[in-house]
């Protein structure tokens, strides 16, 4: 099954992926997804990104088999980094080098269990990465975690492809197989000492190679299985503040 | 003002605090804070975490004016480590010496300006620190994070006393003007490139020295014009997932 958030005329829903449509839920975290009587009509709706979470947190290192020799590391990013399909990524020129990872992300159901998976595209600022041992500020930046298109609760993660395309640069092809600990033993990991919850999500690190981004381009992450996920990428405005309500 | 919020047998709510009681807000990001009409007696309260902030952003290293050679440099804590007043911190033996660290926390309102002032523990596991060089682990732990006891809306923030007990031992007397970059500095900064919204938390910094806790411990961490942040310290129970609607 698969479940996206959706803004309509109606409002802002949680509603199961039909061929033409999307058919509301009344609760994404109860402990069975109930539809409701309500059908929205795909071209009343503009796919969100699929939860608003309080925490996000990735894998440090877990691309090749070589990063089982290191103890696993994570990283935090910022909730509100948070950003759906063909949101913009904001990418200013004094951020130096900007790169984009195509990630399996997993997202948190009502008491900590898998929910299901989404595609993540976790944006890092290389320059500033090597400057900021923390990589608050590399990987911090707004507009950095893009997610969607939706959540496939319903996938076996062993080994699935994760691409990654900016504009006709693809990289090569890459598997989760590839991830040095799997995305059930990242899972595990990290709920043994991180506090998570509900719509909370886990980047489980990128099998493949990351590629760098422009203003001007777009960005294109996918996941066997799940889907694409797509943002252009445009001339920053970093510096500015978040109006209320903002993601 | 300080505004509170408690947990009482009407529910959750922001409240203004008062003599004996507390008065209860409409909306703590509303432009104005509109008190109801209704009363709760302090009796009949419990204070919770002032607020559930989406992200929580402490600063690398802003003790003595030292730290002004080095470059700013930002942390993030996850939303769901944050505790109130009395609630307890786990501490297991596994996470080897841990710390508490007395610090003015910035509570942000509807638009990311400043919407008042809390006491913040930002407790950290020191062995764990120097394990994992992102601080991750060492800071993102369940509890790791006592705020309270309530936002005081009207501070002077440049020279205001930071204080840390442990059972009988305090440590050395701390001022806000003691930090290498200022309340107002570190605002600006932080905002300039994380995104922010209401009830965001921004930890400002020790300008005194931490002190190690242990299981048995009470842990009271204060700053003048604002209270006292009090919290026991308990045998760990790391490792056990976060439940629906846990903090």
């Amino acid at each position: 099954m698969r479940i996206a958030r959706i803004e309509h005329p109606g409002g802002t829903d949680h509603a199961v992926v039909e061929a033409d449509g999307y058919r509301l839920i009344e609760d994404l975290f109860a402990s069975e997804i109930r539809r409701l009587d309500r059908w929205v009509a795909a071209d009343d709706a503009r796919l969100l990104a699929p939860v608003e979470p309080r925490t996000v947190v990735g894998m440090a290192h877990n691309t090749g088999p070589g990063d089982r020799l290191l103890p696993p590391q994570a990283f935090l990013k910022p909730a509100r980094s948070v950003i759906g399909p063909g949101e913009p990524v904001p990418v200013s020129a004094d951020l130096g080098l900007v790169h984009a990872e195509a990630e399996l992300a997993v997202v948190l159901g009502a008491s900590g269990d898998v929910l299901g998976y989404t595609v993540a595209n976790d944006v890092t600022g290389r320059d500033l990465q090597v400057a900021d041992s923390l990589w608050t500020q590399a990987k911090g930046q707004r507009g950095f975690t893009p997610l969607g298109p939706w959540i496939e609760t319903d996938l076996d993660t062993v080994s699935v492809t994760v691409g990654l395309e900016v504009d006709d640069t693809a990289a090569p092809s890459a598997s989760t197989d590839g991830l040095a600990r799997s995305i059930a033993e990242v899972v595990a990991w990290v709920s043994g000492f991180l506090p998570l919850g509900p719509g909370d999500v886990i980047l489980t690190g990128a099998p493949g190679a990351s590629l760098p981004i422009r203003p001007g381009q777009q960005v294109r992450a996918s996941v066997a299985g799940i889907g694409e996920l797509v943002n252009p990428v445009v001339e920053g405005m970093h510096g500015r503040r978040t109006q209320r309500g903002a993601a």
